[in-house]
């Protein structure tokens, strides 16, 4: 580090709190590196309410661009300048690019699900997606899909308080994406969720369950509606590889991935929102995710 | 880099502007990597009319420190909530401690000054000491050399813009040191100023005479008031040994330094009111300094 950083380094960085955990300072500054770019990304610890004295506090110091993670992600989509389609209709930014003293709001969650896809061989344009929950991740996942061409959008989600946010979504969706057919359904009518696993091409879990300390359970108990053509992906990373898709590859699915590679994703594409350039995700993923 | 920075690492960081080609990043990142300490040394541009608010952006962000260059210095003075004594008395700091949302200014010029003459084995304390020059370095030099015990402290300095803040430090002095006999005069009487080299022990050039494009110049031409027990130091590190250092050395003064030490200590008086720790001064001197 001692001879990279100079007077001259560009300065990115991830707020919102806990960050003590993020992986991202060693997967944006490596990736700065290796790319040759003159830059370093740090992470500072940002609770709610200081969201707003933050973002300005980075835009003073000259930061070029940054990532939020919780619980400020909301907070900032109402103070960018500019937000994308997907930070509009998800309601929530996870990267700003700053130009010119002017913030510009996106969110990579979805990209990275939907690229994640891409790279197992699957294209969610044209298919029948059921998602499971209603959060912040699934949230993401149901507006990329629909921006990127998906079909068919079954959302299912316990009747709890997130259920009326994933209304909000499919409300949302309906005004911007009228091509995509999206609905809403309660997660405890177990009928209806096989009903449309058996009839969509991908199923998705966004929910926790799966993850460590739930990690001996799966929302999806009958593996018999695991048909061999289902493409079957969790937005859970840990454990990597969660009961979920475990089942799923027991029955037979032939795609079904846990949730490194979205992760990393969306850590690339917002480092091509930053940069403009590719991450090297080959020697990322080696590094960080394996 | 890639494997130092994480979601804990603690910033650090210097402001003012041109930062660009500062050396500071360099030295205080290799410092605290070589210390096992979890920080990280940034530069941020940041003009005065900007300083206000970049030093509340960097409280904000939890930036445990800084350091200040030019146009800052004074105006973060003002902004403080504690000044050190030699802050105080200089009306500029170059080194702020940031704890539990305070800020401390400190500035370590003068305090670089006089250790990098103890390193070479000259006591400030009790001696008459001549100092050239009557701005930022000069002034930050007269304060701490008083303010450590000097007993008499001539100051010539040419009658320009900055004669007045010689009568200011001059005035302050006398009120806070007031065993420091202090006293200015112009630079071009050049009889006053021969008389007071002879009866000084040591020799001070803090102004930019000597300092590139002006390195074929020393504001000692008569080379014979350089008595052999003078100790000869110079603010100038650019280039590093100045004519007047070499005629002082040349004249037979056993004792004559350039600036490049002081500029090392002052960096390393403010990573040791930073982390409470000692800057690995001689890795640090052989790898930025030689």
């Amino acid at each position: 580090m001692e001879k990279r950083i100079t007077g001259r380094t560009g300065m990115f960085c991830l707020i919102g709190t806990p960050v003590g955990h993020s992986g991202s300072p060693a997967m944006y500054n490596y990736s700065f590196a290796q790319t040759g770019l003159d830059y370093a990304y740090l992470a500072y610890d940002v609770p709610l309410e200081k969201t707003e004295e933050a973002v300005n506090a980075l835009k003073v110091l000259g930061c070029k661009g940054f990532n939020v993670t919780m619980p400020c992600k909301t907070r900032v989509a109402e103070l960018v300048d500019e937000l994308s389609d997907a930070a509009k209709l998800i309601g929530a930014c996870n990267t700003v690019v700053v130009k010119d003293g002017k913030l510009y709001g996106n969110n990579t969650d979805g990209m990275g699900f939907v690229r994640n896809l891409k790279e197992n061989g699957v294209d969610v344009k044209g298919k029948k997606i059921t998602v499971m929950g209603a959060g912040g991740a699934a949230t993401a996942i149901q507006v990329q899909c629909a921006l990127d061409g998906a079909k068919k959008l079954s959302i299912f989600n316990r009747k709890d308080e997130f259920y009326a946010n994933g209304e909000k979504t499919v409300k949302k969706i309906q005004q911007m994406v009228p091509d995509c057919e999206v609905s809403i359904h309660p997660l405890e009518e177990t009928d209806a969720l096989y009903a449309a696993i058996k009839d969509s091409d991908i199923l998705v879990n966004a929910t926790k369950v799966g993850m460590k300390p739930l990690d001996d359970q799966s929302l999806v108990e009958d593996v018999s509606v695991f048909h061999p053509d289902l493409v079957v992906a969790d937005a859970v990373y840990n454990p990597k590889e969660t009961k979920f898709v475990q089942s799923a590859k027991a029955a037979g699915c032939k795609v079904a991935v846990g949730g490194t590679g979205m992760l990393m994703w969306q850590g690339a594409a917002a480092f091509n929102l930053f940069t403009g350039k590719d991450m090297p995700t080959k020697e990322v993923y080696e590094l960080f995710f394996k």
